[in-house]
């Protein structure tokens, strides 16, 4: 996605080795009417396959989540990271590796909004490694749902988690995928 | 409104003596059309006081901010909790105290998206007791920024916030308003 790919090019800073930091629009700022433009493109990617449900995982993923289920007419559904006093244990749980917080966080969807029959999207602003997408997809095969396919704003190539999904034939829309930040000069697959 | 006060009765569990659980619409379950005519609601409130940004904090603020957002066109903020490794020390800070998860929570806005000549609206799912709008304010007190207004789905009227920020001045639109919630029975203020 052309216009994804110049945002980052032009605001994305590189923290580190490997972290690259757009909280200028897609965490912690948000710009929604590019969301709206990204959700649409997962709407092109996933309108005929039937989703019932969009499965995130807060808090990054709500924003994009939201503005792509507006397009599919379903609702979002977010796993939330550790234990609240509201919840009850009637829950789907698992957990994953956070890259950002260097620690494992334990994830939870209420039985009641995962339910066999679904079909599910997976939307999430990054995909590296993939942990927090395998994280999420235990949820699904808890449940007994279908996973349809996954779609990521930003997809950090060369970390590999976007091979091994495919590689379990799981279909993945990457909006922008970086091939390379070596060098801190950020190259694209295309 | 009335369409979120029917939800209410319809869907929402009370946990206790005073949390009410809107899991299937508002928060974990998000539904987006629902949303959608909230942000619309405070648009038609806010609409022409001249919002550059909407402040909200993570996780469950960000759904219905974007949503609203999307009517004025301009940005979402949301706080951060906790400490990242991808946040460097340049914010503004504070804490707020979480009821639903009984504890203190450090919360956190980047300086480059709160600047002195910003209009804000702070959107959250719940005004309860006011902590974490208080806590909010707080970040844009210290930007130097000014609060234009307050927009929630859900005040607990019992609790008490609503009433503190108005009596600071403080414009709320509140879209259900819970006067009572005794012997577990939902009773609105209108």
């Amino acid at each position: 996605m052309k216009i994804l790919q110049e945002r980052i090019l032009k605001e994305t800073k590189i923290v580190g080795e490997d972290i690259i930091k757009v909280d200028m629009f897609l965490n912690h700022q948000l710009d929604v009417s590019l969301l709206a433009q990204m959700g649409r493109e997962f709407y092109l990617t996933y309108g005929s396959e039937g989703i019932t449900r969009i499965l995130t995982v807060e808090a990054s993923g709500i924003a994009l989540a939201c503005l792509t289920a507006i397009n599919f007419k379903v609702p979002v559904v977010y796993a939330k990271k550790g234990r609240v006093r509201t919840q009850e244990g009637n829950t789907y749980s698992g957990q994953i590796f956070s890259y950002t917080r260097n620690e494992n966080t334990y994830i939870a969807v209420s039985k009641d909004f995962l339910l066999p029959q679904d079909r599910i999207l997976i939307i999430d602003d990054f995909l590296a490694s993939g942990n927090a997408i395998f994280g999420l997809k235990d949820l699904v095969d808890q449940a007994g749902a279908t996973l349809v396919g996954v779609g990521v704003a930003v997809e950090k190539g060369f970390q590999g988690g976007g091979q091994k999904l495919k590689d379990l034939g799981i279909p993945v829309r990457s909006l922008a995928v970086i091939k390379s930040l070596e060098n801190k000069r950020i190259i694209f697959a295309d």
